[in-house]
């Protein structure tokens, strides 16, 4: 056995350990009856230390430079070799100890943070937030020196490997540029515009279910490796083989849980597409968060809400729930799923506003990693930031910095991808569409094939064989970029 | 750290990887798309093949030396440490090549028995049950020299610890000296009697798992550490943190999946009870499939199918399913539940006619394990086998020797537990309801706790403390024997 293929054989041993501890991930937040958390945590534990421990192993460095030095290797094992030391260096860069105390750290201020945003009390988690915060500097610290990059691009490696805060510094200054002005003339035009009619409920969970599997399968989710479930927040998880996604349902509501489905199935179409021979291997890995994303927002804002779809699927809308009337009319129902306000809720923000919510995050998560913005500061620095971006000023800590869980559980870095994915999907739809004009037409009647036939070749196929900028660049010809967004955001909400 | 502790930690890692299998497995009885299969196994080998490392590295066998010469061990520790090195004779036993030969024997043995089975064509599973006996019987020889006993012990010994093939002779003849007499004696009197009447469906899925539930309640099974699922064959699983138990429904019969629930219920609350303070550890772990299967039949049979439960049952039964008219009757009801027959299929089975199903696969397990029976000659010596101890033989081999998983799934040794779990149940249902006259009265009022309390102290909380063997005799004062299983089925079927 070769070195190289020494590391294939330990990474498919990790892999298929990851693959199971996604599936018990799955299973604690859809089915586990909450006694087992104990239990459930001292597998995860378990499990979660053995791949640390193959991951830091003494011989992984020799071996990877050994395999850095084979020059029998094709461009995929190349790649993979690539993507073996950054996941390594990542691994050993923390020390042991550091690695227990995030840990610790992070599981003490996630449980904090649940009774902290139901009571409205930030001040119960500042000492928890502040002592993760400190840890989370530390962690970036040692990568830093590993990586020799910022504290803060340290961290957004870890999320979207490559990408650097200059970039994105860039991109969003651009968006800033432009997407305050467009959203007063998206509100305007929007307030001169008839009144848009929500369709009364109550909608059925048995219906909403229903139509949620009609829909997956125009998008072609293959349920013979898959599953849709429930739980308190959607999410895709599982494998590529066994692609668990989940929705939840409200009564009065049907779009909410159609929508998170379609976003769902975008994330599981990409692992269900990375490419067979490579997997349990880095280099068969999704690319990263922002690539991850560009394919759920690309299924849901750029096919699912097109005109073209909405206008295909609303007979099936009024079939399933009996629906007639104004509100359920073509016309409205597109002008529904297009609906623009300034609101205070993160994931519940439409395409427009929902990068101002994210820009506010990422300056701030920044200026914490950097030591610019202490955490007993952050409720007034985030209402104030909302005042400003997004136009309106929470109440409560609760609808401001206390809505998301990603800082208390220590993912600083992470927000930036909602808004690069965004930006990909635009680009990277412009391309598709571009590149085969059965696309369009084929959402016009409910037929993904084609779309999903580009993505499969483009993207999902690529798996993580280029970094994520390379990737989107070969698949659209540019880097990444704004142009595309502004374009979609120009013709969805401004056609008048 | 002490040798003895750092075993301790090392089977804590293992028990918690031995969990997330058990997930796992549930999860792919119950939940697992089909597709998923392939990567699935891929998890279950990769985490199934790091418990066998531990278990057989290089040091294992100096650690619990040293741990055995520990001076300083309290009992339960030195019966820990005995059970380790029960565990760890086993694993090392076999060699590697050995085990990958029996696994992927295994692995085609049932494969084709699936189909064999549908297609009842047991020339077709011949070769390969041909092959997986060599290659078990190659397994017990190793084993046996490793224990010093005989090949068919040896394996026995993987399912009921310490148990030995003498004995259980000696148990089956006295069950055959009035076996046979007794179930001529009880069909007559079940022939004089009036008919016994079937409520007649169709019984809604819904009523169905609604009275399951309710019944494990009443059992006093913990929903906030277990679940109750559906799966094509009812099994309980999970860990004793997370029962998972499941049953199948049937239209036109509720009493199967009643009676499934509460044998399954039975299982979980063993592991349910099993002590605390030696979760992880093989001294914490049940007491073999003997013991296990005892505390089921102790909740099926002895409890629930007793007249004081059926009547005290008996109108929830009618509620349920809105039945009325004699079919519906207590009395008919307690019939229902204690009708005995010859049958063809072991599993559908009543407590009279069960053990002779067990001895005839005991007999002929034996001697195939010990070479005096080739697999080509099974089917005609099942099938006479059966006319002789159950007095009907198959016409089919569907319904003949290829009617259980078990000898293609390479589990030679298994069947006996079965029974000596029926003969495990009697006496010590008899012990307990001896120790504590409220048991009795308690089930008739559908009020378990006094039935558990003593369960809790006397078996299921002295985990694996004392041999089998050992634990039966101080639970009930003597060692396993038939006198309470005959005193039982004299009491319950010859009442007339």
């Amino acid at each position: 056995m070769t070195d190289y293929q020494e590391l294939e054989a330990r990474h498919k041993r990790m892999s298929a350990i990851g693959g199971a501890l996604s599936i018990l991930g799955w299973d604690q937040s859809v089915i586990m009856p909450e006694g087992a958390s104990q239990s459930r945590a001292e597998q995860v534990s378990a499990l979660s230390l053995i791949i640390h421990e193959m991951q830091t192993a003494p011989d992984m460095g020799d071996l990877i430079s050994a395999a850095e030095n084979d020059g029998g290797l094709d461009e995929w094992q190349r790649a993979n070799v690539r993507e073996i030391r950054h996941d390594w260096l990542h691994a050993t860069a923390v020390p042991a100890d550091l690695v227990d105390r995030k840990i610790k750290a992070r599981s003490a201020s996630e449980l904090t943070w649940r009774s902290a945003r139901a009571e409205d009390d930030f001040a119960k988690l500042e000492p928890q937030l502040s002592e993760l915060l400190t840890i989370t500097r530390e962690v970036a610290a040692v990568k830093a020196e590993a990586f020799g990059c910022s504290l803060y691009d340290a961290l957004l490696d870890g999320f979207d490997p490559g990408r650097k805060s200059a970039e994105i510094d860039v991109l969003f200054d651009e968006l800033m540029s432009f997407l305050p002005a467009m959203l007063d003339e998206v509100l305007a035009a929007q307030e001169a515009a008839p009144d848009i009619l929500v369709p009364e409920g109550p909608f059925s969970t048995e219906a909403q279910e229903a139509l949620g599997r009609k829909v997956m399968e125009l998008f072609q989710f293959d349920f013979n490796h898959g599953r849709l479930d429930v739980s308190l927040h959607p999410f895709s998880g599982g494998t590529p083989d066994d692609s668990r996604i989940t929705t939840r349902y409200a009564d009065e509501d049907f779009t909410q849980s159609l929508m998170a489905v379609i976003h769902e199935t975008g994330h599981a179409q990409y692992e269900r597409g990375l490419p067979k021979a490579w997997r349990g291997q880095p280099v068969g890995q999704s690319r990263g968060m922002t690539v991850h994303e560009s394919q759920s927002l690309l299924f849901e804002m750029l096919a699912a809400r097109s005109p073209e779809f909405i206008s295909y699927i609303a007979p099936e809308l009024r079939e399933t729930f009996g629906g007639s009337g104004p509100a359920w009319q073509n016309e409205n129902l597109v002008r529904l799923y297009h609906k623009v306000e300034r609101g205070l809720i993160r994931v519940d923000a439409d395409e427009v506003t929902y990068p101002l919510h994210v820009i506010l995050r990422y300056r701030l998560e920044k200026q914490m990693i950097e030591g610019d913005l202490a955490v007993k500061d952050l409720p007034e620095a985030f209402r104030e930031g909302m005042r400003e971006l997004v136009g309106v000023a929470p109440e409560t800590d609760r609808d401001g910095c206390l809505q998301d869980i990603h800082w208390p559980s220590g993912a600083f870095g992470y927000f930036p991808t909602y808004t690069l994915g965004a930006l990909g999907a635009s680009q990277i739809f412009q391309a598709a569409t571009k590149a085969d004009d059965t696309i369009m037409s084929g959402i016009a009647k409910g037929d993904f094939s084609a779309l999903l036939t580009w993505l499969r070749a483009n993207i999902h196929g690529q798996a993580s064989k280029l970094m994520p900028g390379a990737l989107i660049e070969q698949a659209t010809g540019a880097p990444l970029g704004t142009d595309a967004f502004k374009t979609h955001l120009k013709a969805r909400y401004l056609r008048g």
